[in-house]
Parts: structure tokens; C-alpha cells; sequence
């Protein structure tokens, strides 16, 4: 009864024309890439190493041809045959036994095409990659990209080599099918605004549907039956069903992750042909105004108010922290599940509840949707536009209009989808693109026609939202991190980071011995983004670790205090937005992750999968509730007069009950107790604005301190922050004047 | 060979449920409005006087009834009837000899349906209109009309008094046409970058057109022919055609209005079958970033730059100077062409290039279109949306989506229309629609799809525009219009005003004698808006009126210096605005004309088509090339330092050769130059600044004087501006501080 899969065997080879064959074969991995199998049979040096990716720039122009031989001894006339691949990058052509039986332009388009009538007993497919695309461009940058929905990222970013991936990079493999039999179920639903019903309804394709009995049984997390049964009047069609009282689909801290499994079976001559699951959730997602934009602008001549960012969810406002996402791998079609499942249960362990997939990057393969809806990480997904200008030509925005219409039909069955957005940064001057750019004016179309009920928000930052800054240390206006966070006034900021070196381990193995020690550009540093990157030497900083720290004397001491400067700022960050609730209500850093091992980059989570020293101090700042300390600055002198503002922050719907807080000085010598603040009930969801607290400091330390808050009965909830302390004496090299 | 058309004569009546029948029935005047009939017939005392409005509330409840008897002697068997109404208003039923044929919400959809088969020798039509659409709410507000797409401003406005017409209110007859005939013809069109060639198409739907040739003939305005000749393949049917070097529509002031004239012939056995004929124009219009503006956010974090509102025409960026468009009749029935024409011209000869057909008014009969076409006055059109929340119900977005897909087809056609808008003021607190909001989505999307090469924008103002002030003198912040305006920093400010009462005749034919003077609040002055519309007296202003010119006497001198200051106040910011291009792209003052005889507005041509003082004064701010001068205030003090900055505006495509500007200081004793400026060559379409210009004004003027900048061989550059004397006379009664 079951449908069969057969895997292929594949061999890929390059050639000048796509017309041509290749004249030398090596083996494939598939889903993989070209250039991998490539530097795998020619025994390539890593091209995670040193410059070595550069060796691989060639293949960019080539046309790569894979094959596959394959016999069907007993071709089942019974059966109907097709060629399933979940993604082939970019545009290619696929011929079977010399015919060419297939052609399209676009990576995300699931390829499902019947073959029956061309099959033999032994068969040869192949399937042509045309050359990467490029926008006429005399320099091998980014804005090649512009018309193409590859993701922007690996034609160069700043974390990102030169590195654009070609070939078969999902599952692929040819399937024999019962002629009674369905390819696929999408599921919509309508859930009322009291979240106390859905209408549903699962949209089935299949083939020889027509005039079959079908049973369709939805069963809900404790339980609950939902049948419909009926029979088909077409090969497409619709069953609707209803569920009142539905069990929610949920963010993680904000309820349960119900999802419910759905089976439909078809019935042919009193037996089962053929039956698919698939598991859904419901849920409500909105954006809405954050609390006080509605009073803005105060004065005639009057602009409008900013748009809305606040996300809720099932009604809940929710304060969305996270971070953003890039493609685990630069070699895309190698993102395995395991990988995925690593890198967001490191976000839910971050106490993270958002994940921003960025448009740089790619849409990501089924599994990674699967597993946020399990463990509730909302999922922030863009379409493939990030930092320049797609143009309006009327070929990009029919690639366009095809890839984004699969690509919400997937993700839109996702319960954990919060909203879409059109593109990063795409209304600022390094894109170039305006509200009146087809290509969003198109994808906002598209959602509105497909997903009516799911926001969409045509980029990120939109007016009032904000991106940046990247440093610690602003040289230029002479700020850190506690001016610049404390002054920003924004609904959102959902790109801010500090860069820091990976961990030794890492610079070992990708730096050669002798440019290891000191960092200089032209090396395999800057190969690795510690120079050049983005302004000057931003993604190492080492005049800003050194400004803080004193010269720096090895590469142990640059890693160390590199990383324990980012997990300062990125902890005052992600606790100043936090206290900015609720006119801010996103705080999500650049960036999460590492798509190869780097030198330094923004990153909280090295390739492939481990924390920097920032990850931990995240995942305090994100705690759904803690001490939270607004400290003025982060240098300071021995016996100046210490202020902050005290804070119990509540992003959890738990009520808090009256207790006490205690502010405590702790240097190497002492802990002392500085401030007492009782704080009165509180119900959930919602921040406690304590005392501005001042104390002078101790004449008697040096280098550093901490204060500490403490939560009485709550150890939980206690909080810890580290400070500098200026040098005093101007024959140390230590320069601290911040 | 023509089709005929049967007028027909028509009564009306009322009762109190769609499914009853008026036991009194009266005349119909059509187009026009049940409410105009019934107080015809009933001698109803005019509306338009004192609080005579209010005795027509009671009719917003009833269902009105329509009735035509009418014969058709000789049926024409190898004729097709046809009911054809332009609109009729709001949600109504057509009967026809006993049954129902038809029902409609909205009023813009024209009703064209075939009634052949129901006709009888002796016939019966009624159509009936269900009472006003009504949100459930308490007070009878503009809130009302939320849900609907009639103007909202027939709900109550601050310059209309609540009266919500019902009925037919545009052309209504009967056609036979031949079996074989046209039935609409909608011309589209891509216009290549270069502007060297349309690729256009005519389509076509019709009656048994199906193998029938056809001729379709274009005759550009220097009398060149295009002609493509064929055969219909289905009753509806696209004809393409190409035009390379098309001579170009152009708004006023930026070349021709060249129109095409286009004409469709379909043959039978023959002979000509039918024929339609139709003008088009070609042209680009684009949105794009306003100058100045991609450099803006400087600093992180970084939010997105501000919108575009620099609209571009074949290439040239048009200031836009303008007006916003209010229905010219109560009941907007009643308009004629005529009364189009009249205030089209009156625009045009103000020097205008566009209008804002805003939101809460009606979407014109076609005969406005066509006028602009013809005389290159820019269409600014929105949908019916204004200033509430059009909420998110099913059945309101499906009304919405056919009334605006039959408004972008009527309008996208004439080459006069700008840009698409929403509607008014829908991101500011007091409508509390957003981003996310589904009619504007919705609109958006109907607006890509049917006509994706004119910009749309959600609504005005957007980030960076500019909505109000509408006053002269802020008495809170104690700023005049020349404090507000010189330190606005908008791309486009697209509504502000300042109020005028009506002139005299006016005021008397509307305000009982016995209430005339004085004017107070309570009286008709309140119901003609002078009281408690806006904020308080805002729009009769007799204390702003009496700080400047003293205590008022009588009512004219209201009149009169309450013209003067709204005329001084829009010349200002008209020349204030045009002096920030290019970072400022567009002036439209709010509102143009009156729906009905004010007692005071901010309106510059007083009901029916009268030209207050300020209509005078724009005319002169609006010359395309004119000297202007920003003085820092109204009022000066004898011998106080005179300071103001000196340009030449240009917004012709003319270049300006150098010359020279001289300014003068004129009182009622002299006229003295003060300053000699020589400028430059300079190109066309942007404005020479000037120096700043310094001196002291003489000791011995009173009251007021004038400066006057005339520049040499070029009077009709020259520009003057008035200014008042601050009264050092504690005695007199006069206030001047300011």
C-alpha cells in the first residue's frame, strides 16, 4: 500500500556550456553541494582554513551536471512514478533517458514531477546547474545577487566568506506511488478572536482522488477525536472541520506547545490506497502598536504614528527576545537535523523565544520549522532580500512571486511563524529600496492572498525600530554601550551586537601558527573577519579590549577579555531593552550563530555549535524574571558616587508577591550590603521600576567590582554586574578614560 | 445601428422595511438624492440655511423606493436590453415587474445588467434603498460610517453638517443594443523607462463578439494613426498595440496634455455593428525619495529612512501645489459637469498642478477625470477611507474589494491620476488603523495587481509628511504660521490651512439677521461651522482676527481682515514650503472649496465656486518662477532690525538667466529700496537662494507696511508681502504681541 522511495546514486562533473557533458565524473553526496564533492575527490585542503577558500572561486562560472544511473527491474505499470528534490540551487534543468523534462529558475520550489512515461528498464537522469546568477558587476560582491533569491550571504558578508553554493542541497530521490494516492496536505485555519474556535480546513492534492471515500482524524494533545469522513469530488479539495475550546499552540513561557496530529486516509475498493499525517497547532499572531506610540507625534504639523512591532501571541503581548539567525553552514545542503536541533535547543536554553531568520540567509529546510513549533521559539521569517536594491525587472519578480508563494504555503502550517518580513534593511540607504519596490509590494500581496492572518511588515528596522550599533565602544562619539542603550528611544531593536574572538581552539585551527600572534590584517585573521569586515579592525577590537583590559599579551588574554567585554555589553543590552518595556518590545543581538569558524565576529555561538562567554550572560539577561541593574556607566573611580536604577523585570505571566531586593558592593576584599528596596505585588507580565539607588564607591579598590542584586527567597532571580575601574596611576599602559 | 437609450421618469417614496412599498409616492429627480426630492415636494425650507439641515435626519432610517413606469411599445427582438446605473447609493435591490434582479452594496460599481428576457410591453422597475449604513453606536458621528464606503464626511465633518444622502446619483437608463456590441473598452499600458515606447493593449468585452473583425484606431494629437485590425476569439478580448516615440501627457507646467483618441469598430455581415470610442494619454509617475532624505538616520541604532513622496513625472520631479478636494455639493448627486469645470479651472488658474481627492469625500463622476486629463491638473486619488478604523470584517473587505476594484479600473485609465492613497490620517491615534490593518493591505494588493506602475501609499500623511496646523496664531505655544512653518521640517506637507469666514452676501443669505452680529456660539454661525467644529472658535478665529486688527466692529470688517490673515498666512507657508524643495516636494492646503455656504472655513473658494482673498494670494505663491522672501515674523516693531532670506523659486523647466531682485520697504508715506540682489544663471526646476538680507525699519511707520521684491525685467516675478505694526499704545485697544 505504501508508496516507495528508491535513493540515487549520484556522480556530478562541470562543464562551459549547459549543453555540454562533463568530461570527468566524481562522486556526489547528496544534499550536498558541488563544490564540496569537488574538493572531496581532488583532495582540496579545508576550506574552513587559513585562505584556502579561495581555491573553490572558480567553480562560481562553471555549469556542474550531476548523474545518476539507475535500472527498475520491475517497472509496476500499477504504479505511477515521479522525481521528488526538496531544493536544487539555483536554476537547472533535469533530463531523463535524453529528453529534457524539466526546467525552473529558484532554490525553495519543491520538485515533483511524474516520469512514468519516460521510464526504461535502465535509466539516466541528469540534472544541469546553470552558472551561480550575477548582476552584471565588475567586483564579486553582494549586489551580484540582485536578482536572484539566493540567499545575499555567500556571495560575501562580513561574516561570510566569498563561498555561493551550487547543486542538489535537500532530500531528492524518485518515488513510486499508487495511481490512487495524495501528494499533499497544506492545512489553514481561522481561529476566532475569543481563541474559543477554529475553522479549519486541510486542502488535499492527490491523484485519482475523484469519487474516493476519505477519513480524515485530527487528535488533539489529550486526546480528542475529530472525525470527518467523505468523499472526493475532484483531485483537489478542501475538508473543513471544526474544533471548539481548542488546545493552543503556545511560545515557550507563555503556555503549552499543543499540536495536534492530523491522518488522512483514502479509500479505494474497501482497502486503505494511501495516507499522510502531518502535525498542526493554532495560534494567533499580532502585531500591535507598542503602549505609548499612539501619543506620538505630539505636534502640528503632524506625522504619523510609528508602526506597530509589539507581538502578540493568543492574545498575550509578548516581549520578544532572541537573536538572529545565519545559515549554520556555508554549504547549505549539509545542515543536517541534528545541527538544527543542537543550535535552537541552545536557544530555548538561552532562554530565548524568538529567532529572526534573516533574509541574508537561507529559507530553512523542514526540520528546523518542525522542531521551533515542538520547543515554542517563535520564528521570524524573511524572504530572501537583505542590503541592496532588487529592482523591478519583470523576470526577477516572477522567480520572485514563485519562490515566495511555496515558501509561505510551507511555513505558513507552522504554528510557531510569528510574522513575515519582507527583506533586511531594505528602507536604508546602503539597499535602496523604497515602499514602492515591487518586489514588496508583491510579497505583501502574496501573504495577504496566502496567509491573510499572519502579519507581514515589509523589512526590518521599520520607522521606530532600530538596528545596531555593533560595538562596545563607539571611538568616533565617544560612547559605550550603557549611552548609547540608555538613551535610544525604539519600539524594537532587533539587530545590536559586539564582536569578540572565538575561542583559542578555534584561532588555532584556522590561523597558521606564525600569523597567530598578533592579529594583523592581510592575514588569515582578516580572511576570518577579524579586519576589514565592517569598519576597520570592528570584529577584533582590540583597541577597545586593550582601552578596558591593558595591552593585550597573547592570544589566550585576547580571546578571554574579548569575550568577557561582549558578554558585558550584550547583558546590559538585552536588560536596558527589557526596562524599556513596554514601548520597546524586541531585543534580539546580531547574531546567534557561526556559518564557519571565525576569528571574531558578533556571534554568541562559535561553529558549529559552542557558546561564547556572551551566550551565559544572555541567558541571565533573558530569564523571564530577574534583578535587573541600570547602571550608568561601566568605568568608574574608587570613592565616586555610584548611581543606578533598580528594576524587577516580569516577562512571564506569573504574578510576583511583595518582597525585598538587596543592592551589594562586591570588590576583592569585601561584600557589602548598599540598599535595601521592598517592592509591593505586581501582576504578571509586567516590569517593577524600583529606586534610583546612589552610594559612593570604596576609596579602596582597584581594577574592578561588582554589584550584585539579590532577591530574597528568589536566589533565582539574583543578578550579577562587573565593572572597571580607571587608572589613577598614568605610568600603567592601561588607558581607561570611559 | 447605435444602441438607444430610454431616459426614464422616475418617483419616489419611503417605508419602513425593504420588503414593504411607500404608501406616498412623489417626484424623482435622478440623478440626485431622496432627501432633495422629498423636500421639494414637501416645501421643505433649504437646507443650506440656519439649522434647516437638521429637518432631514429622520430620513437616514427609511428604506426609500424608486419607481419607473415606462413602455416599450415595440420590442425590438434582435435588440438586448439593459439597466445601466453609474451609481447608485448605498446598498440597494432592483426589481423589475415583480421580481428581484439585482443587489448591491456600494455606490460606485456601475449596474449595467441585461433585463431582456423580464421585459414586458408595460413595465415596472423599482430600486430599493436599504436606510443608512450604520456602525451600532450611540452618538450620530462620523464612526458610523466605519464599515461602509459612502463618504464619511456625509456623517458629520467640521465643515459639513451631518446629512447622508440616499439614492440615485449618477446617469440611469435603459440601453438596447444590437446583439452584437461592445460593452466597455479598458486601455493599459507600459511605458519603457526611456519613454520611447508604449507597449499598450485594449481590452475588450462585449456581446457575441466571437469571430467578428474589428478595427481599432489611435490617432496621436499630431494626427499620426495606428491601426490594428483582427478577429474577437471570445467576447472578451485583448487588442495590443505599440507606440514608439508616443507624444506624452504632461502635467501642467511640465508640457502637453497630449491625448490619444482611440476608436473600436466591429464588423458584421459587413457592416459596423458597433462602435466605441475612448482618450488616453501616456505617462510615468513615480515616488521617489525626496532629497536629502536617504541620509537620513545618521546614528546608531538606526531605524529606516522616511518614505518617498517626491513625485516624479516622465522623469521631471513636480513640486506638487495643490488642494484638497471636498464633495462641492452636500448631495453629491446634484454635481454637475459644469460645476467640475468651474472649480477645475479656478484650480488651474490658481496655479495648481494636483489635487487630493481625499478620503472622506466621494470618488468623482468621470466627467472630473476627463476635465483634469484635458487640462493637466495631477489626480492625488484615495479610496474611501478617513480618519476612523475601517475594521477587519469580512464583510466590509469584501464590499471594499469591489467597490475599489471597479475605482482603480474607472480611474487607473486617466492619465492625470498621480498615486493611489488609502486614505486620510489612518496611522494617527484617532483612527487607529496600522500597517497591519487588512482594508489597507487589501488595497494595496488590488492596486499592484490592476495597476502596478502608478505608486500607492497606505495614507497621508506618512513618516516625514505633514498634516495641519490650521490656524494662524497657535495661542498655546504662542507661535504664528511664520514660526511653525520655518522650522518644519517636512518631505510634503499635503493639508494645512487657515480659516476665513465666507463673505458677506454669504453670511447673510445663511445666518438669521437677529443672529449676525455678533457672531456666537449656539447660533447658525455654529451650524455653519464658525463654533465648536474643530478646537473651540478655531475656524471663525475673531480673537486671532482682533489681536492683529483690533476689536472687530461689524461684520464686515470680519470678512474682510479675516480674509486678509488667511490670505497672508497661505501665501507664507505655500512660499515656505516651495522654499525647502527640494527636501520638501509638495504644498496642498487644506481644503479648496465648500460643500455648502460656511460661515467660516479653512476652505479658499467659499460654496458654490467663489474665490475668497486667499485664493488670490496662492495664485501669486504658486507662479511657477517668483521672487519670495522668508521675513522672520508678521510683527514688527518701528526701527527694529528687518531680517529675511531672499529666492527666486523656480518650478518650471525653464532655466533662469542672472538678473537682478531689488527690495523695497513700502509704507503709507514711502517706498524705499533697501537692497540690491544679483543672482546667477541658474537651470530650470530648482530654486536660487539668496542672501539674508538685514536693516532697520524706519521710526515713523504705523499699523503696517509692506516689502516688495521686484526683479528687473521680469514683473510678473515680482512678489509683495504685508506686515503689521506692534501698537506701542497701551491705550488702544489693539493687542499686538506677537
Amino acid at each position: 500500500m505504501r508508496n516507495n522511495k528508491f535513493e540515487l546514486n549520484w556522480e556530478v562533473g562541470f562543464c562551459d556550456s549547459i549543453n555540454n557533458i562533463p568530461e570527468e565524473w566524481i562522486k556526489a553526496d547528496v544534499p550536498g553541494a558541488v563544490q564540496l564533492d569537488w574538493a572531496k575527490a581532488k583532495n582540496y585542503p579545508d576550506y574552513k582554513i587559513a585562505d584556502n577558500y579561495k581555491r573553490l572561486y572558480w567553480t562560481e562560472d562553471k555549469c556542474w551536471v550531476y548523474r545518476s544511473s539507475f535500472a527498475i527491474d520491475n517497472i509496476d505499470t500499477s504504479k505511477k512514478y515521479f522525481f521528488i528534490s526538496k531544493g536544487i540551487d539555483y536554476e537547472f534543468e533535469i533530463h531523463l533517458n535524453g529528453k529534457k523534462i524539466f526546467y525552473q529558475e529558484g532554490m525553495y520550489r519543491k520538485v515533483d514531477i511524474e516520469i512514468t512515461g519516460f521510464l526504461k528498464t535502465d535509466n539516466e537522469i541528469l540534472v544541469k546547474i546553470y552558472p551561480v546568477p550575477k548582476v552584471n558587476s565588475e567586483v564579486a560582491d553582494r549586489f551580484q545577487a540582485a536578482q536572484s533569491t539566493k540567499p545575499a550571504a555567500s556571495y560575501s558578508w562580513d561574516w561570510h566568506p566569498r563561498l555561493i553554493p551550487l547543486g542538489i542541497w535537500d532530500d531528492t530521490f524518485i518515488e513510486a506511488r499508487n495511481s490512487v494516492c495524495l501528494s499533499d496536505l497544506v492545512s489553514e485555519y481561522i481561529l476566532s478572536d475569543d481563541l474559543k474556535k477554529v475553522e479549519g480546513s486541510i486542502k488535499v492534492t492527490g491523484n485519482s482522488l475523484k469519487n474516493k471515500t476519505y477519513e480524515l482524524k485530527i487528535i488533539s494533545p489529550s486526546d480528542k477525536e475529530y472525525i470527518v469522513a467523505g468523499s472526493f469530488n475532484d483531485n483537489t479539495f478542501i475538508i473543513n472541520y471544526e474544533i471548539n475550546n481548542p488546545e493552543l499552540w503556545n511560545p515557550i513561557g507563555y503556555g503549552r506547545q499543543n499540536l495536534y496530529e492530523c491522518e488522512l486516509k483514502v479509500y479505494y475498493n474497501g482497502d486503505i490506497a494511501d495516507r499522510k499525517s502531518k502535525r498542526i497547532g493554532f495560534r494567533k499572531t499580532k502585531l500591535v502598536m507598542n503602549e505609548g506610540t499612539w501619543d506620538e507625534p505630539k505636534t502640528f504639523p503632524k506625522t504619523r504614528s510609528v508602526p506597530p512591532i509589539q507581538l502578540e501571541v493568543n492574545n498575550n503581548k509578548v516581549f520578544c527576545k532572541g537573536s538572529n539567525w545565519v545559515m549554520p553552514e556555508i554549504f547549505y545542503g549539509t545542515i543536517t537535523n541534528e545541527r538544527y536541533k543542537v543550535l535552537i535547543d541552545l536557544a530555548v536554553d538561552a532562554n530565548f523565544n524568538i529567532i529572526r531568520l534573516w533574509g541574508g540567509a537561507i529559507i530553512n529546510k523542514d526540520f528546523f520549522y518542525d522542531y521551533c513549533d515542538e520547543k515554542g521559539i517563535l520564528v521570524w521569517q524573511e524572504f530572501p532580500l537583505a542590503c541592496m536594491d532588487y529592482y523591478d525587472s519583470a523576470k526577477y519578480l516572477s522567480v520572485l512571486e514563485s519562490e515566495a508563494s511555496f515558501i509561505i504555503e510551507k511555513i505558513k502550517q507552522h504554528p510557531s511563524l510569528a510574522f513575515w518580513c519582507g527583506g533586511n534593511e531594505l528602507f536604508n540607504n546602503w539597499s535602496g529600496m523604497t515602499d514602492q519596490s515591487k518586489a514588496l509590494r508583491l510579497l505583501n500581496k502574496l501573504c495577504y492572498e496566502q496567509d491573510q492572518n499572519t502579519p507581514f511588515i515589509s523589512t526590518s528596522p521599520l520607522m521606530g525600530m532600530g538596528h545596531g550599533h555593533y560595538v562596545f565602544f563607539d571611538h568616533e562619539k565617544n560612547e559605550t554601550v550603557f549611552d548609547i542603550y540608555t538613551k535610544a528611544k525604539l519600539t524594537a531593536n532587533t539587530e545590536f551586537g559586539i564582536a569578540a574572538p572565538s575561542s583559542v581552539d578555534t584561532l588555532q585551527s584556522i590561523i597558521p601558527e606564525d600569523e597567530l600572534w598578533p592579529p594583523k590584517s592581510g592575514t588569515a585573521w582578516e580572511d576570518h573577519h577579524a579586519f576589514n569586515s565592517w569598519v576597520g579592525d570592528t570584529w577584533l577590537s582590540q583597541n577597545t579590549i586593550e582601552k578596558y583590559y591593558g595591552k593585550l599579551n597573547n592570544i589566550n588574554e585576547l580571546a578571554d577579555y574579548g569575550q568577557t567585554l561582549q558578554a558585558i555589553g550584550l547583558q546590559f543590552i538585552f536588560e536596558e531593552l527589557r526596562r524599556q518595556r513596554p514601548y520597546c518590545s524586541m531585543a534580539l543581538n546580531w547574531c546567534f550563530n557561526d556559518c564557519w569558524p571565525s576569528a571574531a565576529n558578533t556571534s554568541i555561538i562559535e561553529y558549529p555549535c559552542k557558546p561564547k562567554q556572551a551566550y551565559y550572560s544572555l541567558k541571565k539577561a533573558c530569564r523571564p524574571i530577574l534583578a535587573s541593574v541600570r547602571a550608568r556607566k561601566f568605568v568608574w573611580k574608587p570613592d565616586e558616587l555610584f548611581e543606578c536604577d533598580l528594576f524587577l523585570l516580569n516577562d512571564s505571566l506569573l504574578d510576583i508577591k511583595a518582597g525585598e531586593m538587596n543592592i551589594f558592593i562586591k570588590t576583592s576584599e569585601s561584600k557589602n550590603k548598599v540598599f535595601e528596596w521592598k517592592y509591593a505585588d505586581s501582576e504578571g507580565n509586567k516590569n517593577i521600576l524600583g529606586p534610583t539607588v546612589r552610594f559612593n564607591l570604596p576609596n579602596n579598590i582597584n581594577t574592578q567590582f561588582e554589584l550584585i542584586a539579590e532577591v530574597e527567597n528568589h536566589p533565582e532571580y539574583n543578578s550579577t554586574y562587573k565593572f572597571r575601574l580607571e587608572q589613577t596611576n598614568k605610568e600603567n599602559q592601561k588607558t581607561l578614560n570611559q
